[in-house]
């Protein structure tokens, strides 16, 4: 990369500066640095690509296109973000453990654009999956325990949501009933949880909107590998949001949005004990009180800024 | 600046790499240019700041909701560019004349947010007020000339909008006819302009969206000084787009969004000459051939890349 000072020399070279000293006087120091950090950044990357108005603009209604897309049902700034690594990153940096810790929790993953809230509650044993047929039947099940002591984690709500076989969660898809392929379980004393659901499969990015034309003009592919999702919370515990990956999907080494780690990438094993599944998969959670989060910095150490 | 070596050892070393590294063989240099350092950017700032979820969260939905609320008449994106500077400083990058030139056509200036199409045509020594008594009316006049020549150009034609005396635009106020000061005029073989307008005020972004809400954040005032927005076209000139500002105008050290150029401010001078005007405001405007503006680099270097 240029450093700024390369490219700096042809404009004015007082600018930037102008433009953070705007900053008033009682502005938090968190915001003060935040912002100030991204006006030189995004100066210096204008300066170094000298950026055209006509480039800028270019970018600006990719922008504005992508707000005028974003609903309750879709989120195509953040999908935005997702193709350049962006939720990935912050996700790292949020969740980090610092690295003497001699255990770690389940790892993190992005939320994505596809959460909804208000998933159905359901009982153990239930199956999320509704007027599909499939021979990837999967039943999912395992425990959740405190990372520290080892002890099962009671009234952890396991929220869970996956795509259809046709590479469509239910928002996206008028054929699916609503709130298809997505459900909570509440865990008992014994942490445990099992529920059915299927084995998902790789799916493109939408591709109707800035994103998918992003993705296309880089000539890169916009197919994330199969992958279920979950959020992790309970009384006292810092919530998990995250993913686990089918370690025999395509694209498991490039994610069209980076998320995979490999902590994360499980086994679907063949299952014939269960007339109701093909497959079954074992997973356990181990999720770390706010405490133990703290004390092993899993948080951001800005949380307490601005 | 911390540079982005002193933050990133806490993270993955390799992730940004990875994304840059997605970039297909087929983009074109600039293309693949622009997105590596854009990516590199992007998540140095994320890192040497440690943006944490919750704080990336809040910037994707501002620029979600600037998205939504752009449109034909309101362009919020371009608004949230402008309070960052970048605006003005794509302009200088496409703009920038050569050093070593010995003349200089008329500087440029931001579009803003306010520009419309096809402003109503008007005649040499018409008005472009309507319906608005006021003690600032102005004979504004001139001649447009080519800057290497000093030579008058015909044909060039000059689209010229500012604020009402309430600081609001005719699109922005439904008590102003449509297209209320605005206007464009043509010049002849002598390239003299001539129209009556008012002498703007400085007002304030609009407040109601996310441009506005940052503003405030930052403790910063939303005021711009008083200036009058023009678009210069002429066949074979390449087109000019420039604000002149009010010498005498509060903010014009301290303008929202950092437009103001010493050779583009101008004195409104009391004018007892003509009972249908208050002020005079002469000024005159020289372009530059496309062969000329080439010729001393007036575009911007990479005009020919992707």
């Amino acid at each position: 990369m240029a450093s700024s000072g390369t490219a700096t020399h042809k404009f004015n070279p007082h600018f930037t500066q102008t433009v953070i000293n705007a900053t008033g006087p009682n502005v938090s120091p968190r915001l003060r640095k935040i912002t100030t950090s991204f006006i030189q950044h995004l100066h210096d990357f204008a300066r170094e690509n000298e950026i055209t108005v006509d480039e800028w603009m270019a970018g600006l209604e990719l922008m504005n296109e992508a707000g005028r897309m974003s609903n309750d049902r879709r989120n195509e700034g953040q999908l935005l973000c997702d193709i350049f690594g962006l939720e990935s990153l912050v996700d790292e940096i949020t969740y980090k453990l610092a690295s003497d810790a001699k255990d770690e929790p389940t790892a993190t993953a992005i939320l994505g654009p596809f959460w909804r809230k208000d998933a159905p509650m359901k009982k153990m044993g239930d199956t999320i999956v509704s007027g599909i047929e499939s021979t990837d039947r999967t039943w999912m099940h395992g425990i959740v325990t405190d990372f520290t002591t080892g002890k099962p984690v009671e009234g952890a709500v396991l929220d869970v949501w996956h795509t259809a076989p046709n590479g469509l969660y239910e928002q996206q898809d008028p054929n699916q009933p609503d709130m298809n392929l997505r459900g909570r379980f509440t865990t008992g004393k014994d942490g445990k949880y099992n529920f059915y659901c299927l084995r998902p499969v790789p799916y493109p990015i939408p591709f109707d909107g800035p994103a998918g034309r992003v993705i296309q003009a880089l000539g890169r592919h916009p197919y994330r590998p199969a992958h279920i999702h979950f959020i992790l919370t309970a009384p006292g515990y810092k919530p998990i949001v995250t993913q686990i990956f089918d370690r025999n999907s395509k694209y498991i080494d490039d994610d069209a949005v980076f998320a995979v780690k490999d902590s994360l990438i499980v086994d679907f094993k063949p299952y014939q004990a269960d007339p109701k599944a093909d497959f079954e998969l074992p997973y356990d959670f181990r999720m770390a009180t706010f405490e133990d989060a703290k004390k092993h910095s899993i948080v951001g150490s800005n949380e307490d800024g601005a």
